[in-house]
């Protein structure tokens, strides 16, 4: 098999020509300096890291797996190597706080390392993945004290973390969870519970690992409001701060699952573990949160990381496979990129890649910019685009990145179905991003419901005047893509009316907004995807590179062949609710 | 876990209420006895033994897997044992020829059959399915010494069939393959060569294995003319018709699959196997065609067979599981049908499985038809249905199969994740559906390329005209329920232009048909499954039993939530092939 390739021209070719990095990265303080170049010479080396030391491990560690002996977690053959050198590069603090020994590069860069990570092993992207989201709850809303302690060890990657919410009866629906913390009268907290799914939960990297766990205090109301959050490490720390005695958790078992085998999934026991709380008490779904929106960005990330490799496997193969005739029947045998179905599915794979990558840096920005701008307002209107955007990344981005791998998958014939290839990991692997940190079902509903009526209901008002801007001025300044840009306004139209209808009826008909949300999210990403691309062909129009010649190729294949699809999305959502609901439960 | 429950209500309202068949069935001479009531019965109990024998055995299958012990394939635990009872009740000679020892049932009673193989153990459904390919290659092609000799075995699934044609630089196109016969002089052959994606190849069943194996003579021309068909037995038979030695082939490995793992998919080696030859030399294609169209109806039930297991399973975890409030926030926490997001993943199983069966139990009917009317014009009518309802039968319901197992995993949330559920085999089981007996690219080409081109172009205009006529009646008969079937009749005049668009380009535009195949092929399924929902809508109007009103309602959703996506497939065809053939390949 070919090997993976970084996709570091493109991502070039998106900072300079599409987003103009340097100039909106400068206007962040403390990143004055920081160039495209600089970032890109960076991933270029993240990009050898993941192709030379990453992809060879990802294939036997699916077939070995994790496995639990006496007691522990071990993990397959040569991922402890390769995550000790990982953190002896210095990956694990690429955007991490200099305050605590970070390198403090933006998000922007961190997500391209992510995508590098997913593409050439996703078990192996968890584990630096979830550290980061559970330094990220640690930063927002636990003590100094406890900031000091913990975080330059997990920002360096020496120690991990790992997020301990699910319950056997509590997922979606965390309010129902029991896991419960008794006050020790020292500050601390005995843990005592079950908590299934937790990625991470063990390994044999050394050091510590820092369970934030999700608990009720002995007077917490029923419900979400009763819920606090804990931070509570497998060792607990002698006063010099090196490790000490283990804590009372332990690993009940590893889950078995359909992929990700090399990553260990734990059902953790918590026996009166000693834990200490972040944040305030009742507050624990709140800090919660702070994880979950960072990592939802990281696990929509693993969904373009999935589409980047399979499509260029995909690709790959195509090429060399040789079955059937040229069209004009003249040649053959040929190589299978010659034909047309073929083609659909390759131009598929690449359009929504190359389109979920742009979304994903613009989105990252806003982040960026929220995080660090000296404008507040700037930072107030960043902000919302990142709240509005957090569940089209996480949930279309999955969908699509398993979509693609399921297409990729296709490409190689009866072979995509037999192990030794690989395509069949890329699905197994990647249908776990569109359950996990939150269903793609939830995330539709928190788009279509929640965050449709921040500002007032005028925050999608906002993207999308911004999306018909940008796709206006590409119109006028380059007739020649004006019918294809006006598939873009068509698909942008029907989301504006749509958005309309399920604002107005999220005040009378409850179901209205949850029997459209999935398609509605689709629709939304369908058309945020075509902004991009209009926006990447506009950049390419010069047309003077291959990359540029095949940005301007893509931009039509994704607008007249996906965009349509938007027809249908948003004429279902208007037939309204009722035919979803009607069905009474007992005749299914 | 809820086990299996055969969908023999459904059955009987689609057999009597929908098409009538007692009186089609009695039209065929040999079949003027038969009633919907007798195949009902026969059909409950054939679903008592696939739910109590075949489905506890196909979980502990998967993870067992078949084996090869000593040279020799070992199935899991159970299934030979299964196996031979299923051979005991004569199942596996229910639509056979009774010249042969079958039981001669229609075709359209086969097929349910199949669907409850294929729904509770696909793997191990495999085992008949080919052997009745095997026979019908054998019983059009064969000699009438070779009929005599291995048909009542292989009817009475004694012995079982195989089915050997691809090899590793030959799939779809089998003119590639280099697997050589040569004749000892006798009347017989020595085939040499090594096949791949054997299904069936070997077993620990007892019997005989009858292998139907491509293979080019010394003499034949390059391609596909040179290539026959040849019949070789694993054991050799002595003059009194048993078991003797054994013939010179053996199983060189076992695939490793995504799935099906209970079924040995063989590497096979022929080391001058003796084999006899089954049909003219140089017509083997032609031979193996007769078996690939009946394995690729089979195929197409097996995706509605998991559509109906996956959705069934999704409803009862559905039902049981508790997370969330009530839509209007009274109550929680509440069983996750109450959720609309929930409900349109399972609504959309549900109206895919119901409609899939419709319209398989039509399409067999036409085989039945075809095969047993006295009138030739009929026959030959019907004969046109199958040759154009094949190929969707066979990409749309392993497509729909395969959405289907993957939405139902969804409902279950992280616990579809997890082996012990059973959801995610379905997923990985349903994904070489879409990619064995001709990938549904290839069956998307056959539809969209040769057979729009048969009967003159006409054959698909007979096929709308018959649609529009069901759809007007139902229109005009029930005024009530006019804009649902409007939803109907324009997913057809869409079908209608874009068949006489392809049917123009196929001229002029190599590259039309193919970059549209995929498209085309899913805009014929969604509008023909829309026609049978009008039939089953129209047959359930009086709405007396639960049964009739879950018809009407499951049809508004269909229509409504589902059928519109064929807006967007039009439009994406429409757009022509342009964007697909832009880019060249060192560009991807």
């Amino acid at each position: 098999m070919s090997s993976y390739m970084p996709p570091t021209d493109d991502i070039g070719f998106l900072l300079k020509s599409v987003f103009g990095f340097d100039a909106q990265i400068a206007a962040l303080p403390g990143h004055e300096e920081l160039t495209a170049d600089f970032a890109i010479a960076v991933l270029e080396e993240a990009g050898r890291f993941c192709s030379e030391v990453l992809e060879p491990l990802n294939r036997p560690g699916d077939e070995e797996g994790a496995r639990i002996v006496d007691g522990a977690v071990v993990t397959p053959k040569g991922v402890k190597e390769a995550y000790r050198a990982f953190v002896e590069a210095g990956w694990p603090g690429l955007s991490g706080d200099v305050a605590f020994g970070g390198q403090g590069l933006p998000r922007v860069v961190q997500i391209l390392l992510d995508e590098m990570l997913s593409a050439t092993n996703m078990s192996f992207g968890l584990f630096p993945g979830l550290t980061r989201g559970a330094v990220e709850a640690i930063a927002h809303h636990a003590s100094d004290e406890l900031k000091a302690i913990w975080l330059p060890k997990m920002v360096a990657g020496e120690w991990t973390g790992a997020m301990a919410l699910t319950e056997a009866s509590a997922g979606t629906d965390l309010g129902l969870l029991s896991t419960r913390a008794e006050p020790v009268g020292d500050g601390s907290y005995r843990i005592t519970g079950t908590k299934i799914f937790i990625s991470s939960g063990d390994h044999d990297f050394g050091g510590n690992i820092v369970h934030l766990v999700l608990a009720r205090l002995p007077d917490a109301p029923k419900g979400v409001k009763g819920i606090s959050l804990f931070l509570a490490p497998k060792f607990l720390l002698n006063d010099d701060g090196s490790l000490g005695e283990r804590n009372a958790m332990s690993v009940g078992s590893l889950e078995h699952k359909m992929g990700i085998h090399a990553q260990p999934t734990c059902v953790m026991n918590y026996d009166g573990a000693i834990g200490w709380l972040v944040g305030e008490p009742g507050r624990g779904l709140n800090a919660m949160f702070t994880m979950m929106n960072a990592e939802r960005l990281f696990v929509g990330i693993q969904g373009l990381g999935i589409a980047e490799a399979a499509t260029q496997k995909g690709v790959a193969y195509a090429r060399e496979r040789l079955q059937g005739r040229s069209l004009d029947g003249a040649r053959g045998p040929v190589p299978i990129i010659e034909h047309a179905d073929v083609r659909r599915m390759l131009m598929t794979g690449r359009a929504l890649a190359d389109g979920c990558r742009a979304l994903a840096i613009w989105t990252a920005l806003q982040m960026d910019i929220a995080a660090g701008h000296p404008d507040a307002a700037t930072r107030a209107e960043a902000d919302g685009m990142v709240a509005l955007l957090t569940p089209v990344v996480k949930a279309a981005f999955t969908d699509f990145g398993f979509d693609v791998a399921v297409l990729s998958q296709q490409v190689f014939g009866g072979h995509g179905y037999i192990r030794e290839w690989g395509m069949e990991q890329f699905v197994r692997d990647a249908r776990i991003t569109q359950i996990y940190e939150g269903t793609n079902g939830v995330q539709a509903m928190d788009l279509a419901g929640r965050k449709l009526s921040l500002e007032g209901g005028a925050l999608p008002k906002r993207f999308f005047d911004l999306v018909r801007r940008d796709v206006e001025s590409a119109a006028a300044t380059a007739p020649g893509a004006k019918a294809v840009w006006a598939e873009v306004l068509a698909a942008l139209a029907r989301l504006e009316s749509t958005t309309a209808a399920l604002q107005a009826a999220s005040q009378s008909d409850a179901a209205a907004v949850g029997s459209a949300a999935t398609d509605y999210l689709k629709l939304f990403a369908l058309t945020a995807i075509g902004w991009m691309w209009v926006r990447m062909a506009v950049a390419a129009r010069a047309g003077d590179t291959p990359l540029e010649q095949r940005k301007v190729m893509i931009a039509r294949f994704y607008c007249e062949r996906l965009l349509p699809q938007t027809q249908g999305l948003a004429a279902a959502i208007a037939a309204g609710s009722s035919s979803t609901m009607a069905l009474p439960e007992d005749l299914f």
